[in-house]
């Protein structure tokens, strides 16, 4: 259970409707893919994996619920790390196959590496500050 | 080609370096995942696939070329609707296996439908307006 610290930031559950779940397309491994922004600096954070599972726990818990590929098995977001994100709103494509949550970034960012965003990296450039906007 | 009309944004081409191209890791379809977001107000606008080539050919032409799952071909996005993306600064994640472009996107928007991005519809709400937060 997240602690009831004042720091903490609030968990608000989104409705788990049929008329949503219906539309998601998962790949011949039963996974679609999960894409995580920032709410408040609308940076991408990361990309991960999803199957109906975790998809629903995402949308009941509040937090982002991953299935983790290379550990095949629930990877939820923060729960070693610390670095809990709490969905402010969660949307699917228009395809139904790609998936975009808006979260609340808890700690020091989302990536395994410790940096903020998983995309430090730029093509052609030794330069990383493009990546991070300031807030809206 | 583009044509050269004043409101035709400005092309820049990105340094192609193996440096960069070494940690890129395709997936057993030879693909790896390409998000889009908008360099301006910074949504994301549509989640799509390369392969070593359209990649190549995204940043040696400044605007995004992916493969086409569907049709297995290659597909630079505008030639037909014309709501072309061009790359203002290109990433890939800490595992090389995610993709992620800025770009000023063209016209009325990224998606097929018509809507400026792909994530038009939430989850457990009929509203689509978190989607777009105003230019940054």
């Amino acid at each position: 259970m997240p602690d009831a610290s004042p720091d903490t930031p609030a968990v608000t559950p989104i409705e788990v409707r049929d008329e949503d779940l219906d539309v998601i397309r998962y790949d011949d491994d039963g996974l679609v893919a999960a894409i995580v922004q920032d709410v408040d600096t609308r940076a991408v954070l990361m990309l991960a994996w999803m199957n109906a599972e975790t998809l629903r726990m995402s949308l009941e818990q509040g937090r982002t619920v991953f299935w983790s590929r290379s550990r095949q098995e629930v990877w939820r977001k923060g729960d070693t790390s610390g670095d809990r994100q709490f969905i402010r709103s969660a949307h699917y494509d228009c395809d139904g196959d790609a998936l975009l949550f808006l979260v609340e970034q808890e700690g020091n960012g989302a990536c395994h590496t410790g940096s903020y965003t998983c995309w430090f990296r730029s093509f052609g450039s030794d330069e990383e500050s493009t990546v991070r906007p300031g807030p809206v």
